[in-house]
């Protein structure tokens, strides 16, 4: 029998590539889906591209019945998400998508998104998204918090590099190339087609992406000192796929190997051949990520490059994979779809 | 036991479409890809996209062991189809998704691909593709030939307007955008980046397009007299998609409904409510084709607009459907994946 | 001395094009540009392409001193533009670059615009500005309304045909692809570069674009009778630019002859070779007009496509033709600008 | 007296870019254009978006009369330069676009390009043509060599803060995302709208890229010792543009005040409020170059951000701007069109 599926904030994208995936999830049904703005509403009149499936109606939360629900996606706004989570029934699987459950210090939470955490005792329970570093915990788990998409592209680049001791800790650079909808459908003059296409600039510079508020808690939690790595994201005229390069100080071939043996058995991540890097067009609408490493003129200094879809492995092919775990069924199950190119 | 796949042609667009496609398909298994002048390479060098894949090397065609193999897709250009497929042993299942079997009159062949077709007999045994309107001549067949994705698009909104004799014949008019991968990877200055994005022309105007000798073929059948289609299509810059615009000469609501009903119980044929058109973002990697009709201000004159996607429902993904039909497969086998949007 | 210019709606992408031609022409100057809510802000931050220029901060137009100011360009929205010009000195040039004064008969506005005309009395002095075809009355006018830029473009490949009288009035067809810069800087989840990028779709389809009105009045005052023709724009994936593709049904040599001979003298309209077919791409940025002629297979109906850049030839461009020729200069100053590409 | 031009090599982009900036150059008048491949065609075949211009055909080199050209652009692939200048009058003028005459040091250029230097006498003479740092050895030179698009871009971001001294010479970092342009009209895969669109990718990636030579040779000479960055090249999916992030150590303020000050009086380059980052939007078809700085989160620790048009400020407009100097005109003459946005 499939699971039961409740989709919370299901008219934005995130929302909607969830939908797209479960469409052929052999062991998943979606039985709700909630819009707050649009409840009442045809998924076909929010987003035609899913016209042929046939889906509940956009609903408001409170109009569910969860204890038909197995679990619940939560792919609202930040903040939002904390208000409505905690009000959802205690036994309810919940994977968020939102930053609201990442950071497991509540303090660093309020540095980063400027306001109190509002739902400290359930943030005590969630557990961090990055499903490759976190299986068993995410197979226990209630309440699993998705990663940032920019988050889990340096995290897959750099993650085993500093379990491995093989790079410079004080010296990570990671400068990021991200497409236009990992800023969801927010309409603002600089995500328009006529000025975004043909365009590219860097945003929120200087150590001031949110992100990084995960970046600082997963790696020197790995290296049991405090790591701070520089982090500037670029928005590309693309609309899917995350492009991170990743430069450290540290032997090449090493680098490599390291990545290697750590990712031989992940179903979704493909490390390269040494000194073959990656295109964000080969993963585009899939849920695996491409790694490549190479060494530079100077020695010691190293490039890897790690790529995935914003929306995919980024977001919500991540929350599959989760929920996989986290209810018996195989991880990969509804997530083989190849990437889709040209 | 899933049936085993041969792709002649597998280093082209449509060939690591059906790579893509049959990647997730329930019955199918992929035994030989030929390349001829990429025979020796791993498809992971050819198409990075698929590296996550097991798949056999390219080969040469003579390398293939047919015998193991219970069908072909033949997606070579044209002429080199007829050559290789009058060599196939004559009990292997085809699918050929060139030009060459497409018209049955062989005089029309060399006329619109300016020479003498070279497996005439071949020809005499070929079925036309379009799975909506051959359903029974495919299951039975063992030469189904493709048919255009431009001449595909036209057929969809037009066929059934046709056959209910509803619109006048001698004023049809198909105005038809076009993404560039129908174009193939062929290396020409204008299919680059820097001269087709932010550009859009016609091309093969004025009745010159090779895709009228199927229109002509087809619709003078069903009307048993001579049609003749105006038709222009035109390159837009968008890598997926055909939008083709069709003015007819027919009352609006009579149209919508003969396409409404005709459709009714198509897998992958989505009529939306009269008044409504369609996007060709919404139906992105996808085997489903969208078609709307709206009234002219002009009484008696209606725009049908019918999209899909030129590389699935208008080239391999029909491919794979036919190939179901033609196996005692489910017609839906492995096509039913979600568009991917945005 | 150079002419003072006044710019009213300077934050918009038509009033930034004034600004980026004005910069290089040689007997215009800024002296005013107004932008209700951005009153007070440097143009470099509304537009930081602009950044190199030294001009007035924008301001709010009764900030103005009109009586330093030779000409106006209004950049407003629709029905905005009526109300501020009915307020401005009587004796001001004023080129309109909305749609509020193209429509000769007030009931034609209302019934197109669903509003009331706020000024017929200004309406009555108004002169149509398609500069090659109004060229007297544009010289001597005090208040010129440009045209909209979808009108512009069909007009260029069909007033010389109806001049001539060498085609089917019943059964004129424009099918018509426009780039989204048209849509102006207005946020919408369809101009969202996500959801625009890799899409086309047709809008106001069935004979509901207001620029039928223009067409309407122009052709009907050649004809001498009423002209009703089709029109279906759609929206493409580039920023800048619009083909027309107009289906006519007249002898295709004569057609070609018709509008290569009006438009020899024409310093910005480019009549290509019988049978070559015009592109966007070759007149991004420019006030050129390309226009092709093409016959189809049936004999007697012909296909001619024109191409203009909506901002330039369409809108900013065509406002300062209109106020060269208003202020006694040369019709081409600052407007001989090339093409930009790739 | 207008100053007479030849274009050898007109048939790639950078040649028409010369013709699309020269047609407004109020001091210059193209007399020959040649293109060996295609010699006898007129341009508006080979580029038809220069139709409007009256403009010499095509020819081949030795057809053309060099006693009446005041100045030679060679925009012909590297190597093929070499060939040719050598055999041209030893007291034309010539600006050379190509990578032959950069490396003051035959050896270097052998390293880089792979090939003996074939004219080490001209090279002697040759002046480097980054105009705001040579002017004076341009204005006097005969053979000038216009400076790689990339080299341009990082030059301009770090030669003040080498000249200053703020910055720590031994951990230079430029990330770059280039748009496609820059690799010509190259028949590639990889440069195939279809395959381009909607990816990202590094290449030259590890110290490879031609540029390096360059950079090795300004920064180590102002340096006064050998100084090697890092420097990774993106394809990026738009066709105009080079976005720069360069990563140094040095104090944000003092590195944005070194610029600052530097650039205060140059026409072409806008050094951005302190905090204000560039985007290549804003350039487009241009000859400026925006320039932007902010500090990290980690003290000392500082980014600046260059953008500009690789085939304007960074090929075709330099080398006009290398060609006024030389003969005499106003630095500025014809390169005064603003960006093209949106």
């Amino acid at each position: 029998m499939k699971k039961k599926i409740a989709i919370l904030g299901a008219s934005g994208y995130t929302g909607a590539e969830l939908v797209r995936l479960i469409a052929t999830h052999p062991h998943m049904q979606i039985v709700a889906l909630s819009g707050d703005r649009k409840a009442g509403m045809a998924m076909a009149e929010v987003f035609p591209f899913l016209r042929h499936l046939d889906l509940p109606k956009l609903c408001k939360i409170d109009e569910i019945d969860f204890s038909r629900v197995d679990l619940a996606f939560c792919a609202l706004p930040h903040a939002t998400s904390q208000a409505v989570i905690r009000e959802l029934p205690r036994d309810l699987r919940v994977v968020d998508l939102s930053a609201d459950f990442r950071l497991r210090d509540v303090a660093e939470y309020q540095k980063w998104y400027g306001q109190p955490h509002a739902a400290p005792e359930l943030q005590a329970e969630a557990v961090y998204g990055l499903t490759e570093f976190y299986r068993d915990d995410i197979r226990a788990a209630r309440l699993v918090a998705g990663t940032g998409c920019n988050a889990a592209t340096g995290q897959f680049a750099l993650r085993p590099l500093i379990e491995a001791g093989c790079i410079d800790l004080d010296d990570i650079l990671i400068d990021l190339k991200a497409g236009v909808s990992g800023a969801g459908r927010s309409l603002k003059e600089n995500l328009l087609h006529a000025e975004l296409s043909e365009g590219t600039h860097a945003y929120s510079a200087g150590g001031k992406h949110r992100h990084l508020g995960e970046f600082d808690q997963e790696f020197s939690k790995i290296a049991g000192r405090p790591v701070l790595v520089q982090f500037t994201p670029h928005l590309s005229p693309m609309n899917r796929g995350i492009l991170a390069s990743v430069y450290v100080k540290g032997e090449a071939q090493t680098v490599w190997a390291a990545l290697e043996s750590r990712y031989a058995l992940e179903p979704f991540i493909e490390v390269l051949p040494f000194g073959a890097l990656p295109s964000t067009r080969d993963i585009r609408g899939s849920n695996y990520c491409h790694i490549g490493v190479v060494g530079d003129r100077i020695p010691g200094r190293t490039l890897v490059v790690a790529v995935l879809d914003n929306l995919t492995k980024g977001s919500s092919g991540q929350a599959i994979q989760n929920a996989n775990l986290m209810l018996g069924l195989e991880e990969t199950d509804g997530l083989m779809l190849a990437p889709v190119f040209p």
